[in-house]
C-alpha cells in the first residue's frame, strides 16, 4: 500500500558504505521517472549516475548535510552513500525544472525505498565545484543530487508540538526524530 | 509495486463528473502528504479542497487545458472534474516552494491513483482569479490546482521517436497518446 510506503521512505543520512548499489539498479530507477508528469510533457531531466569511490568522494564533499544538527559534519567514513543519482535540467528543452525535479525525486526514492534502499533528496550541493569535479556542461543545470544505499539510522515521525518546532533532531541513541505538522494544520478549507 | 502504479498514473483531463469524490478521500490523500520530504523539513504546503459544484465551475473557469490539442478547449459538461486540491505555498514560512510542491503532488496523485482515481497537476491556472474567486489571501501562494476524480479517458504511452517530439496527441478514437524519452536518451553518464 502506497502510504506504508510513503512513510518508510525517510530522509536518511548515514548509510552501510560497504553494500554497494549497483548501477543497473540505479538505471532502473531512473527509468520509473520516466513514467512521471512532466508540465507540457517535455521532460527535460537528464541524469548522471555515481557509484563508485573517486566519484563518490568528489560528490561528498560538496555536500551539506542535517542543517538543524550542528554538531554533526555529515556522515563518517563507513556511513558515506555508496551510490548517488545527479539530476540535471537540459536548458536545451527549457529553463525551469523544479516542479518536476520533485516529481521525479519522490518516485524514484519511492521506488529506492520498495526495493530496501533509502536516501535523501540533497539540494545543498555547492553547485560550481560539482559541476568542476563531474566536468557537467553548462547546458545542464543542477538540480538535486539524490543519494541512495542501505540505510544505517533509525529515523521517527512525531507530531510537531503545538509552539510548531518542525526542526529535526537526534536523541541520545542516535535516533532521528522528524516532527510533521497535523493535518488540521495543512487544510485551510 | 510502485512501477504499476506510476504507470498507471497517467494524467487525465476528461472524467466521469457525475461520479463524487468524497471530501473525507480527498482529506486521506493530503494526509499522504505529510510524511514526504520537505527541505529543512519546513513543510511550508497547505490545502484546500473543493467538490462542490459552485466552487468547481469556478476553479473550472481558470484553467487552461492540453495545450497540444489546439481544438480541444477543455472537458465539457459531464466530463469535468468533480474535485479539486488547490496546494498554497505559506510565505509566512518561506518563499520558494516548487520541488516540496512536486513531491507532494506526485505522492497524493499516485494515492489517487491507488484507489481507482486519477486526474492532472496543473499548473496553469489563472492565478489573479483564482485567488479573487476562492477569497485566498496573499499570505499564500498558489502553487497547483490538482484535478481529480474517474478518469473517463484512455492514456496510452508509447516511446518518443528519432525526432525528439513529445507533444502528446488524441487518435480518431479519442485515445490521448503521450509520447515518453526513452532511457538511453536521459542517462547522461
Amino acid at each position: 500500500m502506497l502510504k506504508e510506503l510513503v512513510m518508510k521512505n525517510r530522509s536518511c543520512r548515514r548509510f552501510h558504505q560497504e553494500i554497494p548499489v549497483q548501477r543497473e539498479t540505479l538505471e532502473q530507477l531512473i527509468d520509473l521517472s520516466r513514467y512521471v508528469a512532466s508540465p507540457h510533457n517535455m521532460q527535460p531531466l537528464k541524469y548522471l549516475i555515481f557509484c563508485d569511490e573517486e566519484n563518490n568522494e568528489k560528490i561528498f564533499s560538496t555536500i551539506s548535510w542535517a542543517r538543524y544538527i550542528e554538531s554533526w559534519k555529515g556522515p563518517a567514513q563507513g556511513e558515506r552513500p555508496p551510490s548517488y543519482i545527479i539530476m540535471l535540467g537540459d536548458t536545451a528543452i527549457k529553463d525551469h525544472f523544479e516542479r518536476e525535479a520533485g516529481i521525479a525525486a519522490q518516485t524514484i526514492m519511492l521506488g529506492a525505498t520498495e526495493i530496501g534502499y533509502g536516501g535523501c533528496i540533497l539540494g545543498s550541493a555547492h553547485q560550481d565545484k560539482l559541476r568542476e569535479y563531474l566536468k557537467i556542461d553548462n547546458r545542464y543545470r543542477i538540480l538535486l543530487v539524490l543519494a541512495i544505499g542501505k540505510p544505517a539510522e533509525k529515523v521517527v515521525l512525531e507530531e510537531a508540538g503545538p509552539d510548531g518546532d518542525i526542526k529535526y533532531w537526534r536523541d541520545k541513541d542516535d535516533v532521528h526524530h522528524v516532527p510533521k505538522r497535523k493535518l488540521e494544520d495543512i487544510i485551510l478549507e
